[in-house]
């Protein structure tokens, strides 16, 4: 265990082995961290709130947190957590593992995220979102959940498994990205998304197959569903499953 | 009083009572921090400009700052401000009481904003904005303040008492958002937004009455003016007030 | 040198003259950083990764970092290089000098970027962008680079002299905005821009010649290029030449 002379760890906070806690790095009581885990300086972790009934941030093994980020308590993250810098996190969230939140996300809370997600930076989910497992979503996307602001009458956007939102796109309360389907940068998404289409535009419409959108690598080959052609970062027992499909 | 002993606070701050102050937060000389504050880690309160013309940094009682903000010198703020997370507050900003700032908020000073303010996460409001009473502006949108930029003419954007914009809307300068109305999410709004009428689109055009739009909990009653039906956080008071008028 | 004593400032960091390191700033072991430099508290300096080949972080002599930023190893910025608060900046970035980088501003690395370009709060910079001399960059616009996400395949934005783009734009993957060009707020640009001209729009299309556009200070005259009028912050020099072409 690495602990910076700097940091201020509670002695009541649960901190698994070789972990690494870098410099004016604050660890608050009701917190569980795995082993293997890296947490860069500048953050807040165990951030305290009545919404949490008490429940610990739980954050898995071989977890790296970058710097600057701040966590809740309540929040629970399976293994290989990464986040880039200065990420909000609150608090009732349920994630899968090797979650990948990007810098300057903004993660509301009360929201259940599959294994193998993707946010890029600046990507804003609101609460009560269901994100599905191995999805994407791109910088300053927002995922909004209240039909009428302000009300108490919130439903949250659902985003299902291997879905992609490019950048700046509004996902509006209640709406579903259906599996493999491809929302274009820059979309105002006001209706559900069919699985394996193609959406883009103010407000969003059906543009086509996603399968039809090709590779500009000069291959011809679909770009969509993207499993076909982009492994990076997950482990080769997923990869050797996508190639049974698709390498055909 | 509470100040934490890794917090850097300068004698010159003249600081209420109860106040705490969290870890690693930096507090600077011309700061006036009033009774029953928290400012939590990692915070820079009275960051030094000359564009302040030499005036304090002034919180209100009862306010809370979350970690990781930053406050210059020369703006005041009435009783209980709250913030969210690394909020960015420049000089000369006048605010009422209970002003909210959602978390990544950047406020770039110069700007009057009324009584019971909500800003969501990432508003940016740009210099030279007048903002009204009971205003609630959600993630991502921008309040702009240059017709043709760059240039040394500002024309800043005004939201009226009441009024909505929703998440990722452009407000383009000198337009005027009115008194109860609602700007849909995703709109670029370049021509003044008459009271109680509802805009969306980009460019935002005219939809109808606000008062159309009818609450999607089953109740088939009119969302908007959203008073009738959302009181969370106010006090009993304005509560009373509004119901004497929509509870009819 | 003033060196808060609360800063960690590693003793093989090479540091200038008159340098200024505010509270809580960690600098790390890879850097260079020339005169008369200030960076503000709680910043993180010289963070490490393989992505950066051994090289170090550059840092010109005369800049300002604001406090709470993130600059990595790898990356090199010429003089006067000043940046807005929490600003975050990745490796294989070669700027020229006097770069402003606005308050959230998130730069991936991987970019070229010329003299005196200024990016106002919350710019996006993907990898493998291209930015020329005298760029304005305003804020939430996004500069893509994957034409069909995720992929392998990055093609980085192009923004050539004297280029303006807009506050909420998205610029697309590959696309070049021309030499003193405009791209209007809220653009989604698909295409290239040509040179002088004036876009606008989702998908953003022609509106006309950008110096048909007037200043709206009573003066009719032209406000692009913006060189005309706009001089805030640049040398005599530079604004000598501005003014042989166009002050006739």
């Amino acid at each position: 265990m690495t602990i910076s002379p700097t940091a201020v760890v509670s002695p009541k906070a649960t901190i698994g082995k070789n972990v690494i806690i870098g410099d004016f790095t604050v660890i608050l009581d009701n917190v569980i961290i795995g082993d293997n885990v890296t947490i860069q300086s500048h953050c807040l972790i165990g951030q305290q709130t009545p919404l949490a009934d008490g429940k610990p941030l739980v954050i898995g093994n071989d977890s790296l947190i970058r710097s600057h980020s701040i966590f809740y308590e309540g929040s629970q993250f399976g293994e290989e957590l990464i986040t880039g810098h200065r990420v909000t996190v609150r608090e009732k969230i349920e994630a899968g593992k090797n979650l990948m939140i990007g810098t300057l996300c903004d993660l509301q809370g009360h929201t259940k995220i599959g294994n193998y997600v993707r946010c890029h930076s600046s990507v804003h989910i609101g609460q009560k979102a269901t994100i599905g497992d191995f999805v994407w979503i791109f910088p300053y996307t927002v995922l909004t959940n209240d039909p009428h602001p302000p009300s108490n009458f919130l439903v949250g956007a659902k985003v299902e498994n291997y879905a992609v939102i490019a950048a700046q796109c509004c996902i509006l309360p209640g709406v579903t990205v259906g599996e493999k389907a491809l929302v274009g940068a820059g979309s105002l998404v006001r209706q559900d998304v069919a699985p394996e289409t193609f959406v883009a535009g103010v407000p969003a419409k059906y543009i086509g197959k996603a399968s039809d959108i090709k590779l500009k690598d000069g291959s011809n080959k679909s770009a969509y569903p993207w499993m076909r052609h982009f492994h990076r970062g997950y482990p080769q027992e997923v990869i050797d499953e996508w190639m049974k499909i698709y390498d055909k």
